[in-house]
Parts: C-alpha cells; structure tokens; sequence
C-alpha cells in the first residue's frame, strides 16, 4: 500500500494528531462553542464529524440541511481543529427502512431487522447504495473544499452480515464471478458429500438456517462475500467522494481482529490504516493483545504511520462489567500505540453522551464536566503527545515476521472440527505474547507477504497455506530465518478442503517430519519431557490438540512421554538452507511455548537485555519506548544514554520507569 | 387507594378468608360434591372459579354454556363458600386464534405465538378485546346478583408482551399522547444518537430484534406503554363488570415485584391488592424477600389489608427443581402474610391438576387424596386462621419507608450500563434484609409517597428520581428522618436521559459529595476501612459497583482503603434539618451494608429488643407475630406479657417459638 | 420380529459383516480401484453405497444418472464385497427445495430450513415422499437382481421434525386416527387446563412456539406423530423396493437411545436391526453405556443377531471435543458389540472426505493414507472378526429383563415436573451399570414384553406403565422374579395423564407401600440407613427426587434417617407368590444403588465369578467375552478351562486380559 501524503503531510503539519468523534447533533450550539474551548485547553486538533448524522442532514427523503454542520465546521476551523469527515451512511434514518424494507438487513434466522438501533441496511441493497451515494456525493459537494477537512472517513466499523434475498443475489454474482461454472464450485465446495451437487447458480443460497452443519466450504465463501460485500460498501462512498473532487485521505476505522473482515484485502483500499481499539485491561494479557493488533494494524498499512481512530478514555459501556482505566492507564494506552506506529491517538468520544445505548461510555468530556479526573488526564495526554512530534514518520523495528490471514482463520473456525479448543486468533496471541515479554515487535502479514530480511518467522496456525506461501516460508528459512510453524498447519487448501497424504501435506518435506491424525486431547493433557540437550524447567503437558506425528529426518525437541504416543514428536526442528524449520505438533503448556519461540527467536536483539516482567520495550525511529504495565515502578538497565522526550530527563544505565506510566528515551539526543 | 367496602365487608362477615383456584372444569360432578364436603372440612370460605373456563363457557365463537357453572356456583353458595368469580380472559380458546390470527401475541423476533399454552393473546387486538368484553358482559349479567359472588377476579397474572404490528400501532398512539410532537419524542429518546430522528410518529416500531443494541428511552417506553396497555385491558374488563351492575369488589392478581408491569400505576385501578406468592424455600434469604414483597403489596394499597391469592401448599413445578413445604412451613407462609396484612390466604389450587402444564403443582387436594400430610395440613391452616379473625382490618405497624420506582428499575435494567453487577431488586433485596433481621416493616412506596412521620427512609438504588422525588426526601430529612441512599443513584431524568454535572446530579447538595465516574470495581473487589470514631468489626470491602465520589460537606464514614481511589468516600453523612442524608457510594459487603442500614436505623423501636437469627417478628394491630423460619426452637425475651391468639397460652418474659412455627401474641388481651 | 432370513444367509455366508459407507461420488474412479485393492487387504466384505446420492443420481428434476453407479457396484461384486444399497432419500438434492419449498421443513419457530447441510426434507410433504419414491423405484428397478447388492438401506438417521403446515395437517389426520371424536382427544390432552378444548381438529397446530408451557399431552402426542411420520417414510421406501422385485433383506440404521423415534414401534418393520453406535471414551461410563445400547438393539430384533451399521474407526468429529480412538480401543469396541450379538461390524466411513462437515470425522482410509496406525488396526479388526465367523448366528445369555418405553421416557421428560433431575436415560444407565459390573447381560424390553423366564426385571423408571404391564409385572414375580422398580413410577396413563390415589396407583397393592407426594430434595440431600440385617457399607443418602412414601406391609429396607421425612422407607420389599417386589423410592447414591439392584440379582449366576473393575464379561453362544476396557493386564479367573478363539491359546484357572485388549473363549472346543 502506497499511503497518500495526505496524513503524513498533516501529522507532519500537527505531529501527532490528538482528538475523538464529535457527535454535535447531540448538544445545543452553546454546548458547540464550550467544546471548542475545552478542545484547545486539551490540545486536541483533530475531531471526526458526522458518522451518526444521516437523519439529521437528510431528516425526511430526499432532504439536506447542512445549515448547523456548516456551523460546526467552520467553529473548529476557527479553533484550529482538523475535520475528519465521515459520510453518515452507517446508519441510515429510520425512514428509509420504513420506505424501502428490502433495505434492511435480514439475519441467519431470517428476521429483517429493525430500526432502533444502527447499522440497519442490507449491504447488497441498491436502494440503500444509492442513497447513501447520494448523500455522499451532496457532502462531498459542499464541504471538499472546506478547510477544516483534512480527512475523509467512510460509513463505521464495517461488518453487517445479510442473510435475505438480495443478498442472495449478490452472493450468486459473486460465486459466478469466482467460479465461473456451477461445476467448479461444486468441486470446490465438495457438494459431493450429503447430495449438495448445485445444478445451477441460482440454486444457491446464503448459509441460513440448517437442519444440522452447514457444509463449511458453503460458509468460508459466504465470509468472503460478506467482507467483500462490505468492501464494496466502502468503495462505492470512496468513489463517489473522489469524484466529487475530494483531495483528503480517504479511511474507514477497522476493528482489529475482527472476525468478519478480511482487512488485508481492504488496506490498499484506504489511504490510512485507521483502527478502533478496546483493550480489556481486565485481562492479564491485554497489554500483549494490543500490541499484537498494533503491529497487525501497521503491518496492513505496510509499516507506515497508522492512525488509533478510536479508544476509551475509560470506560467501555457494552462489556458486562466494564472496568474504568485510571488517567494513567489511558495515558499508557496511547503512549503505546505511539510506540507502535500510531500518528494519531483519537478517542470515543468527545463529550459522554446523555442517552443512546452509548451514555455510559466514557468520553473526554464526561457527563460531570471537565472539573474531572477524567479531563485532567486528557489535558495531560494532549500535552505530552505534543512532545512526540519528533516521531512523526518514523518506522518500528520488527525484526519478526507471525504469519496471520483471515480466511485461514475463518477455515478453521468452521464448525466440526477435532476440538473447538484450537483457535487461530488464541493461538496468535499465545505466540505473540513470547514476543512481547522479550521486547520484539512483530510484522504482523499475510502469508504472501515479502519475508525478506526477517530473523525469524511465526506461523502460530497456518491452516491454509498454499504452494506460494510454503515456497515464500522456505525462501525466507533458505535465507536465514528460523520458521517456527505451530499445529494444525497446512491442513486445507483456499476452499478448506482438506490435503490428503500425511500432514501438514505442504509441509512435511521441509520440517522432516509428518503425521497421520490430528486429535483432541485428553482433559487431563499429555505429558512431554524435551530431548536430551535441552532442558526447559519444570514439568511440560501438551493439551486440548496433537497432531499424530513421526520424524522423518527432523531433530526431535520435544517428544511425548507416556500413553499411546510415547515417544513421538511434539517439538522438530530441521535445517533448511541457511535457516531452520521448527514445527510445534501440538498445543503445549505456556512455559514451554515460551522456551520454544525463545529459541526460535534466539539471538535477534531486543531493545533491552533483560526486560523486566510487565514491561514492554518498542523501539520506534530513535526512540526506545519503555512502557511499564504494573502497578510498581520498574528498573530498567538501559544499553546507552538517553534523553526522555516526555520529562526531558537524561538517563543512563539503570532507569526507573514509574508504574503505569513509561519512557521515551531517544538516544540519539542524549549527549 | 381508597379501597372498596365490599372486601372490608367481607372479611368482617367471614374472618380471614381462606380458600383457593377452583377448576372444577377439570372434574366430573361428582367430585364437585366431594370438593364441597373436604372446603368445608378444611374451613375453607372462598374460592375463585373461572379464571381459565373461556373454551368451556364460549365453546365455538358466539356459543355459550354457562349450565356447568350455574350447578358449580350453587353448589359452592349452598356450602357457604364465597366465590370470587373471574373473567375467563387469559386465555382464549383456540378457535379465537385460529379465526383471528391478529388475536395472536407476535414476539421480539417476529413469530407470532401459537395456541397450546395460556395467554396466546395481543393486549392490543381490537378483536380479542371486543370477544374478552362480549363473554364479560354475559357472565356479569348471569352472576351479578348470584349469593356466592362476593368478588371479581380479572383476567390472570397480567403482563403478556406484544410486539407484532396491532401493537406497533397502538405504541404509536400511546407515544402520540405522551409527546404530542414527534420532536418532542426524539429529544426525549435521545434519537439524535445514533441518526434515530423519526420523521413520523409512524415510523416507529417497537422493539424488534436489531442488529446491535437498541435506544434504552424507546426500550423503557415501550415498558411503560406494556404496562399500560395490559392495564387497559384489565380496565376494560373492570369497567364491563361495573356497567353490568355488579356492586362487588373487582381485583386481578399481582406477582410481587414481576418485571413487565408498574403495579404502583394499577393499584388505583383496583378495589384491593391481590397478589401471587412463590417464595423458593431453597433460598436461605426466603423469608426476608417473601416479607418485602408483603410490604410493597400492602404498600400498593395504602397500608389497608391486602389478599394472598396464590400460593403454593407445598412444591411449585415450573422451577428446574420444585423443593415441597412441609405443612408447618407452609403454615408459616401464610401467617407470615397475615402478620404482614393479608386479611386472606388462597391457594393455587384447590385440586391438583391430572394433566395440562401444572399437573405436578401441589394443591390443597393431592393427586394421593385427603388422606395425606398436605390435606391435613390445609385442615390445621383453616383452624388456625379461623382464630385469627380478631386481627381483620387491623394495620400494620411500619415505621421505615423504603422507596422502589418500577420505571426506576426498568430505566436502570436498560443494557450497556456500567456493570451487569447492579440490579435494582436485588440492591433493594439486600437492603430490605438489614430491616428484617431487625423485625422492622416498612412501607415500600414510590418517590412521589408522603413520607410524614417515617423515621427512616431507605432508597437502596434511586436511578430515577425526579425533582418532586428529590424535594420529597429534602422534607422528609427536614422533619427528622434519616435518609439512606444508595449507589448509582439520581442518575437519569425520567426518560432515562442521564443527567449532566458531578453525581448524584439532583442530590449532591443534600448529600454533601459528589461523583464523577460510575464504574465497575475489579473482581477481587476494593478495600474499604470505617472512618475513626465508627466502627464495624471485621474486614470490609466494596465490589461490583462504585461511584467516584468526592466529599463536599458530608462527614465520611467510610472510605476507600486502597488502590486508585484511596481516601475517596464510599459512605458520607451530612446533616439536613432535623435529619440526615446518607450515601452510600458501592455496592459494600453484606455486614457492612447491614451496619449502614443498622445506624440510619438506629433508635427506632423494633417490636422486640433482641430478635434471635432466622426469627421474624412483626406488629400488627394488637398482636406481635413472632415467625421461626430455622428448623430449631427459638427464645424470644418479651416486652411485656401477651396471650397466644392461636394456642390460648398466657405468655410474659421468654416465650419459646417452635421450629417452622409462630406466635401471634395480644397484649391487649393479656391480663 | 420374525427376522428377514437373507441377514442370517449373508453372515453364514460370509461371517461376521465388516464394512463401512462407502462414498465413491467423492472420488475418481482411479480412486475406487485403490478402494476395492485396500477393502480386501482389510477383508472388508460388505459397503454402504448411495445413502447420499439423490443429487449425483437426479442432478436436475427428472433426470437419472446411474452410470457411475453401474460401475462402482461392479468394482465392488468384483472385490467380492456385498453392497447394501441405499435409498437416497435422506439428502434431497437442493434443487428439490428451491422447486418446490413445501418440501423444507419448517423448526419449533416458524422457520423454513434451507438446503446447504443434509436432511432438509418435510416427512409429510406429498412432494418429497412422491420423489423419494420415484428414485427409489428407479434404483430398485436397475440393482434389484444386481448380484452385489445384498441388503437394502433406506435413509439414513430417521428422526426428522416438522412443525410447518402439511405436517399441522397430518398432525391432525393422526390425531383423528388415534381420537376418533374431538371430545375423545379433549380428554385424553386434558384440554379442560387452561382453556384449550378444541372445537374441531382442524384447530390443532404442532407445538410451535408459545407464550408458555406447551400442553404435555400434545408435546407427547406430536411426538409419537413424529416417530410414525418418518416410519411411514421408512415404510413408503421398503414397500417400494419390495413392489420392485428385490428379495434382500431391508433395514435402516438406528441411532441407538435416539429421542425422537421409538424404535421399539419400528423394529418389525425393519429385516434386520441395524444400529449407528458413537460412544465417547471420555465418558467414564462409556462402556457400559454402550452395552446397554447394544443389549437394547439386540433385544429389538428378538435377541436375534443385529449389525452394527456405523461406529467411529477414530475420532469423531461433531463433538466439541473429538478424543481419537486408538486402534486398540477401536478394536476393541467391535469385540464388545459383537459379544453382546452384532454379526456385522461397519464403520462411518471408508475413506475419510475431504470437504463437507464430516471431513474431520475419522475413517477406515485416513486422509493421511493407508500408511497409517488407524489403517493397520483396521487391516487387524479384519483379521480377528474373520476368526469369530463361528459365532455368527449365535445367542447372547440374558438372565435379567430391563424395561425401557420410549413414550414412557418422552412423557417423563416433558417440561414442569418435580425436578429436571430424574431423566428415564440417566436412570436406565445407572441402574443398568449395576448389571454391567457384575458381567450381567439384559434384555432391555417394552413393558409388554413376554417377561418368563427372567430371573429379575429391572424397571428403572417405569413413568408409565398401564394395566397391561403391570400384570406382566406380577406374572413375572408371581413366577420367581425379583422386579425391581424404580422412583417416580406408574405416575401416568399413556396419555401422560396422572393417575390418582396415592402413588405409585398401579403398584402400590404389588410393593406394598404407597406415597403420596413427587419432591425435589434439597441440594444437600438426605440422610438414608438401611435396615438392621442389611448393611452396606458407608454413609448413604438419597438426592434429587424422593416419593413420600409409607410402608402398607411391606418390608422397609432402606429408610430416611433425618429431617421431615424421618423413618419414612426408601427401598422397600414385598414378596408376590415365588418372587418379591422392590420398590426403591428416591434416588440413591451409586454404592447404594449399586447395592439394591445387586440383592435383586443375587443368585443368578454370572459368567465370571470375581469380575475386575473395567472388565466385561458376555456370555454369546459358546463362547466367554472378557472385554478389559482399562489400561491395565488384568487376571480374571475361569469357572473352566477353554480356547481363545482370538489366539488360539488354550487358558484354564487366571487368564490374563491385556490392557484394552480382549479373549474369546471357547469353552466347549477346549480339550
């Protein structure tokens, strides 16, 4: 993706660009004018306008009143504050599924949904692109021109499912255009099995209510169609704002590891990769899980700068129990996607909303006011973020490559399956952690991406591989990088149809090893002890999934201990080149994960030499990001001098970073 | 409420009445007889006949049969049994559905509900409601001036929900009224949220299954106009009675503190309090939530004597697992509602059910016959009953008001909130439990009640409280009364809208603190210590829920004591008037919420001075009741001598109370 | 069942059946040559063919492909391995849908399922019973005399629901079979309850869904509706193939204690039983739970010799969590079911699929090749079933009677009753382990069984039991026979209705005890002792359910110990002519249970006298089964000395039983 200059030449204007959502239709135009003032207090210079505004700019069909956003625009003009402007089309008013119901999304159970809500359109609905095309092209009209729009942002959060009739229809065009004949996608699909050979295209339909499974090949396409669907939703309002003469980037928000899109195929699509994170600080991982989406989210934008479009400041409102984050831990939260790439630290929402399904959300403005803990912090962020324009435009070192595509993951997600305890996302994460806890960052790509240069590459699940990808991973380990390819891999080809001869069918020659059954394990898990030579402490279990394997060649890490697979490989390695191909057969307990990616990443330097528990060390441009997730302060040995860019601070061998809180030390000041 | 002459009347003429649900549709005329013989046996002297005889009376549309029921109502008059005759309305007979369909309830989902159960009928059909009047108006002019109806029994258990497309008209029309002006509606609803604004009030629907969650001001109107709605139906049926010339009193039942309806907005609607109890004896905290529901119904009507219409005798069969009462403690049930100022104790039902849905419901009369432990039972509550007639019409005394809202609970249930963990009932549960375990009752009453003359006025979670509710409290501090409030309180208006500014918006001026974040407390919960000068033994913690508070004025009795928020309040005391305002900022651990409870409280005059654990003790009129609800025998001190009205016994200073037993003590009639 | 004299033919024939489904529509014809090569290294002798292939065989309406079925049927009578021919009926081709939707079947919620998975087809549809009989006909018409085909196959899995509109209408064409007059059903649903008498059939609908509980009495009639509306598919398909000329023996596969189909109503109408058995090892019960299955199927057919048609090689792959088989246990899984009277032993499937949502289920072919464990334990299974052809045709010894009704189940588990912890399965397993452990074998009979003979009868949870079987009862005791009953008996006609008088009606002059009350217990249980003379060893105690009963002359075994139901009898005695009567009133602990049903069956003589625990011991024909389903060698001492007809070695005094392993003995050919 070749980013458009248009967000490198703003945050270079404004370094790091600081700001939320503003939702104006909310408040009174007085409300307006005390926002602007808070805005400036806090630094902010950049808000999102108008993504929930449909009703109110088209109030009856065929209507406009663009009278008070005109207002708005110019207000934050006025106060210095960029515009990034959405087209209102993630909800459309309720007139419009009242008119025209086939405008409203159908779900499996076949239930048209109402309004009353949001997100009530049927993507594949003419009438409702049409609209919303139309509504577009009369925003873009007025307001491309105007000089508080610095960005455009496209409907929100993307993902509706369909399941009705138009759908249907578009579904059919989509498999026509993809398989050309019905009996390709037979094949493709497998309808040989449970006589669901199609005579025709139009016999198809969306996966809807079944007696019993849905044959998964059927499902893996309708996931593809639906992101694609989505796709074209963007697209079409892309266009219709470049047409209208537009100049600003042009983005939409992604949801990180969202299940049902495929973001590698949209990010050539978007000018900047912009994305919504809600980190659960309840969990124990969470800091490692943001960073994991973090690189994921730059990775998609091909290492440049990305944009953190939307977080809590917060609380979250739509948990179960949501749990506040401190001042400081907010601070962090965005200290850390600094770290990781993000130019631009943007929040949900502005000022807390009254009513809506949203009023317990937390904002920057809370329903108490600024006079508030919570604006304290904002006004603390805004200040510090400003002391990061130096980083603008820099680049994160990722010396690690993890290997993770959306349709593998949807593939192995289909129902029946050895267990539902294999997960390609959690298997993802697990990897990822080994990374996070030794301060290296990750390149986060499909696995046709270029793995030239990486020390080390991950496949933490790769289900479906195909013959480029095996021959990309055997490249890169040729060139030097230890592949280390973890269970359950090179199970299935695009369609998810399953590989046969031993397994990881593609694989097995270059790992030396093969195996003959993939199985759940027993609750009790299965023990395992390494080979002679190498020692990880402690009592070591393989649980939930195995692969049955046999070393054909490779070194034996790792092996079963007892029961019916005594003795059989769980951990192999293999030379291949100048590198090495190391295959993990089965789900193994963390500590011994942890060992296994150490070795596998042995030798590429971290950050820091020895990264205490809880801290997290990013190095991005010059600076090295030291981010202390615990609530006790840490000491840190660092390899060189450094000047903190937040306190101003030089430091030098040990340095304390406070709980919650971190440093930015750039070393190259330091002198 | 002014309650109707006719049900004083007939409780003066005939003591405590005690009878039960009698379906003698369900059984051949021979055991009509039969039944007679074992009412009068059991003392029983009233039955209510009826509430599911549609299909009998009005076998094919426009037919009636009202033989069966003419030989049922002599037979029960010649017993001397009063008959407390019900509209045969909740649940029409299959034909109704099946030649209108439009008669037929249609779910959240769009299925449209389906004869087979009970109650398969739309509150708002214009059909229904015209066939429900027309079998009404016959059955009032057969029976008006039958000598054994001395009550009419509307409908049965109201509360049946609606979504289909008669009632998404009659929602609309129900909105009409309330907001007149379709913008007057969407500043209510918040509907700038969203892009909800609706052109027309036509454009509404209801509910419906959405794709994400839905606007909480149309979810909690839409409560309201169901509350509504059955209501109307109930009055129309009233209303039918009354214009056929019947002089009796007209009532429906209630279910305690059910979900779908405002029972305050009904209680002037009829002419006395009825409710259905099912207290689940497997729950140690049984006896305490029975008694609150006690108090709240005999607070629905003014404090006049209410009836118990149905109970279980021994084992309910809706519940996964249906523990029995051994006839002592179904005995105690129902002196525990005389004591609570239930001047009549009924049954559902008389004769267990052979078939049909309730077949393993206990009935006075078990499938085994009267010659069972649960028949002589019933025959020893007849007795024992009978002896209590001296206490009809008697009040009871309670000298603490606690105030529940159902608009309240709904507006606070409303998804998206900060934590799942904070439920009005339970909140209101827990704090009604400090009071029993005192042997104090109380008035459970809406935020607009006169509160003169209470000592004490509990809002265990206040989430709605209007101006009026706000000055309301202020005069009751004013005149002396401790007011306690609870978390999460004075949060929105009564659209549900939150309310801007520090919390508790309406209240912080009284309280003397104020809040700027409602969050949830991490799992583990959070420390808490008693300010110096108070003490409350033992470790003591908040959890779940807490409100970032500040104090302002208020003396703070407890506060955090670690973490984050160490030092903010948690409990703070600031005098007003002759009184006091007490906020308690968390939901806290039961010894200390109990200790709060305890000290606003504090120098009332409980009935007894010590009151042993499990033992309940309550004052009305003349009599103490003394209630053991544990399974051992129990001393209680006295303060002053008193004659047991059911065993004749001359009673002063300790008084045993038998295991699962009570005492129902005169002091009057002591000496 | 006068069994179909080809099954008896094919296995004198050929021995023991061994097969699986085979699918060659999945595969090349290349493919199928590889299959026949590797089905005779297996001495695989018999394969399922077609039971998917509608949409292979009729790709567009009309049309018939039968060409490559031609050859696979040549391949196969080549091979020299049986065929059982499938109708392909239980897999509409999706066209059929599309054509014509009243053929979908429509679920509980209105919604009409679609084609995309298997068995989307109405059983009352006129339209897909006309089709699946014109396939069939045509397939008969062309393989009837096809020297491969040995044995028919219709369908698959019956056990279909339908709540759409042709089925409302055959609901009601059964009912007024069944009823005659509407009056005459109004009785029998008990429609006087909640006003649901109908006027007229034509009222009726299926139990779709409602506001609340269905009708008991309608649930059960719309079940046994069910069963016989896919019967009639069954019988539509075999009276088809017979009217085309084919003379082999017709079956369809069972699913073992399936819900929704009595196959005890079905088993004339099949020639040979015919059963799909997938136990899952870890459930520590699997062993016996599967015996149980396979003493059921047997006692289906007569006690005649029945086939086990599918069973999992491996794992499985529907479940959550799939636990693989190794070859051991899969070996030994066919032993068992041979042992207790298969004569045939089939898997799901030959050749594991590539695609489709059985594509993780584990096959005799693996994906991973025949170069696999699971392929060289098949190649062994084949070998060793060979080695028992002496068996074939033989009798399993069954000196107790286990009564199991499938309506009685059904009514019992309808929805408000005491408590959702007594299930007639749960309790059927339990009671039957006891016999299990004790190398006990059992009819598992209908309680209009012919029950002479029987040394003990066992009547778990005899819900229903009419006057019919409660005479048979007494006949058996009257005979010798110890009958033991279970809680919660005789509580209903078959029409589910309760029967009156104290409980249980039809047995309490037999047990000599009666009760009065169905409860609940407490989660904590209750205290239970055992009579002096009688003594079981640890502290004992009833759960779940209770009767309330009382001794009416009766000996009281086992009494409550504590609590409101102190003394009263839990297990009782009563002698009937040369046998006794047991009663056992509650449920029990497993030691306890374990204990009652072993005094029942005291005296009869097991094949072992001291069975390990995990060993199973059968008695069929001549030879001895010891099955040892632990991990573990263990020594079970002979009663005589013999051969094992697996080894051929001769044993006398302890043989060893290796670790899931399994002898054979031969007592009669020992010498």
């Amino acid at each position: 993706m070749q980013q458009h200059s248009g967000y490198a030449a703003l945050t270079r204007a404004r370094g790091i660009l600081f700001g939320a959502d503003y939702n104006p239709e909310q408040w009174t135009p007085d409300v307006w004018r005390e926002d602007i003032d808070l805005m400036r207090r806090a630094r902010v210079n950049v808000a999102t306008v108008g993504v929930f505004s449909w009703a109110r700019l088209e109030p009856r069909e065929g209507e406009r009143d663009f009278a008070w956003l005109d207002e708005v625009l110019d207000l934050l003009h006025d106060g210095g504050i960029a515009v990034d402007l959405a087209t209102p089309t993630a909800s459309p008013p309720p007139w419009l599924g009242v008119t025209y119901p086939e405008t409203l999304p159908v779900d499996r159970d076949g239930v048209r949904l109402v309004a009353g809500s949001r997100n009530q359109f049927a993507p594949t609905s003419a009438v409702y692109r049409e609209r919303a095309r139309a509504i577009t092209a009369d925003l873009v009209e007025r307001y491309a021109t105007h000089p508080a729009v610095q960005m455009w942002h496209v409907g929100n959060e993307f993902g509706q499912l369909d399941f009705g009739d138009e759908a249907a229809r578009a579904f059919r065009d989509w498999l026509r255009a993809r398989y050309e004949s019905v009996a390709a996608l037979n094949e493709a699909w497998g309808t040989a099995v449970w006589s669901q050979l199609y005579g025709d295209f139009d016999e198809i339909v969306p996966p809807r209510r079944m007696p019993y499974l849905v044959n998964p090949a059927q499902n893996l396409d309708f996931r593809r169609f639906t992101s694609d669907a989505v796709l074209e939703c963007y697209r079409d309002l892309r266009d219709t704002i470049r047409a209208g003469g537009a100049t600003q980037p042009i983005t939409t928000n992604f949801m990180g590891l969202f299940e049902h899109v495929d973001y590698r195929s949209w990010a050539a699509d978007v000018d900047v990769i912009a994305d919504d994170q809600y980190p659960d600080h309840a969990a124990p991982t969470c800091a490692a899980d943001t960073a994991l989406v973090q690189d994921l989210m730059r990775s998609l934008g091909g290492g440049q700068p990305w944009l953190l479009m939307e977080q809590a400041v917060s609380a979250t409102s739509w948990r179960d129990h949501n749990l506040p984050k401190t001042p400081a831990q907010a601070r962090l939260d965005s200290l850390q996607a600094v770290a990781r790439g993000a130019d631009g630290i943007c929040f949900f929402q502005w000022r807390q909303s009254r009513f809506g399904a949203e009023r317990f959300h937390s904002a920057l403005v809370p329903h108490a006011g600024p006079d508030t803990e919570v604006f304290e912090g904002v006004c603390r962020q805004g200040e510090d973020l400003q002391k990061l324009a130096p980083l603008v435009g820099s680049r994160v070192e990722e010396p690690v490559a993890v290997i993770f595509d959306w349709p593998s993951w949807w593939a192995a997600s289909e129902p029946a399956r050895p267990t539902v305890g294999i997960d390609s996302v959690a298997q993802l994460k697990s990897w990822y952690r080994a990374l996070h806890a030794r301060g290296l960052s990750a390149a986060v790509v499909g696995s046709d991406a270029d793995l030239t240069g990486y020390q080390a590459v991950l496949v933490p699940h790769g289900y479906i591989l195909d013959e480029a990808a095996v021959a990309n991973l055997e490249s890169a380990a040729r060139a030097g990088a230890r592949v280390v390819i973890g269970p359950f891999s090179s199970v299935a080809d695009t369609n998810g149809t399953v590989l046969t001869g031993r397994s990881p069918a593609l694989l097995r020659h270059l790992i030396g090893a093969s195996g003959e059954e993939w199985v759940g394990l027993p609750s009790a898990g299965a023990k395992v002890t390494t080979a002679s030579g190498w020692n990880v402490p402690g009592e070591h279990y393989a649980h939930t999934f195995a692969e049955k394997l046999r070393a054909d060649g490779a070194d034996v890490l790792v092996a079963f201990a007892a029961g019916p697979w005594d003795g059989r490989p769980v951990v192999t390695r293999r030379a291949c080149g100048a590198g090495e191909f190391w295959y993990v057969a089965a789900m193994v307990d963390d500590a011994l994960l942890d060992a296994v990616i150490g070795a596998g990443v042995d030798g590429i330097g971290a950050p820091v030499t020895a990264l205490p528990e809880g801290v997290e060390a990013v190095r991005r441009g010059d600076a090295l990001f030291l981010l202390n997730h615990t609530d006790s302060d840490v000491a840190v040995e660092l390899r060189a001098p450094a000047q903190d860019l937040l306190t101003g601070e030089r430091c030098a061998g040990h340095v304390t970073v406070a709980a919650q809180d971190a440093r930015v030390l750039m070393e190259g000041l330091n002198s």
